[in-house]
């Protein structure tokens, strides 16, 4: 069936809506963590608590677009990567990267654990994580400008663990800092 | 007061059953963890479990000489190194002993947390292991073969969570196979 301009108008404003409140959680959780107030993101995202209940049944369908949001986020950000710096600068595209998989592995603050997600469903994100770094690892390797021998999921432990390890600091910029640096000796090597 | 011969021996007897105690549940810990059996370790020792408790009023007396005994050994080593290796190669050095790091760490398997050690004790020991990286990281810096900008606190920071991401794996070889790969990234780097 043909939608009516006006039926189309408010889909299109129910949309932003919900985009607008899955963006706001994401920074607002990346804050205070995976218990923030529903009551705040509402506020801070310009809508009533009904519109918010609306969207999402409650903090955990919330939370699972957030975390959902930031994974198509990191899987289409080395999609990007990919295609502009390929021929460019490969070593600098897998970096740029793996400073966001970091962002966004500090910005979660334990959300993972709130989700509970199955075995199966973390297998399947990280999977999905893994398959967009492998692209972008693989081209920086082709290219001599990343270390041959490295294998993805190796790499993508230490970025999780550098995340986990900076994650007790309570201190969103501290925290942003300090994984920075971790993944600065992590990119540079030691010796 | 002079110490009759037979006491002396009887003394450095004393000693090897304690030293032998110690290395044994070291060796035991690390294979089935800080709840490993007692009287396992009086076997394997050669020594009965009256002997053992004369000589460790409990399991936590023998964790805390556990523990104790590899922070020295971590301490004495780099020592060593820096004697051995600082004129040849200090960046060699500097690996070597991170790498006996990564292997103390993942025998602990958990052992710090048993000991319940108090902030104070915890501090106490970090500050111990990190003067003993500092001055190997200080030399391979001055020979110009470790990255001028690394500090030893981050350093030792990423070598822990290298422990603490393999540690959930029960099968010992394993475990340290996964713990030396993930160091040799970070040694090398990524670029």
């Amino acid at each position: 069936v043909r939608k009516s301009p006006d039926h189309q108008a408010m889909r299109a404003d129910a949309r932003r809506n919900r985009d607008r409140l899955v963006a706001v959680a994401s920074a607002v959780i990346a804050e205070r963590g995976a218990d923030a107030s529903l009551e705040e993101i509402a506020r801070r995202a310009g809508v009533g608590s009904a519109t918010l209940h609306r969207h999402f049944r409650g903090r955990q369908a919330l939370l699972e677009a957030v975390f959902q949001d930031r994974v198509d986020t990191l899987c289409a950000l080395a999609q990007t990567l990919a295609d502009g710096h390929s021929t460019s600068d490969p070593g600098a595209a897998l970096v740029t990267w793996l400073r966001a998989v970091v962002a966004h592995a500090a910005a979660n603050r334990g959300l993972g654990a709130s989700l509970m997600l199955g075995a199966g469903q973390a297998e399947s994100v990280h999977a999905r994580i893994a398959d967009a770094g492998r692209g972008l690892l693989a081209r920086a390797q082709a290219a001599g400008v990343a270390q041959p021998d490295i294998d993805i999921a190796d790499l993508l432990t230490l970025v999780n663990v550098i995340s986990a390890a900076t994650e007790q600091n309570p201190d969103l910029a501290a925290r942003a800092d300090h994984a920075n640096r971790l993944l600065t000796l992590l990119v540079n090597g030691v010796v």
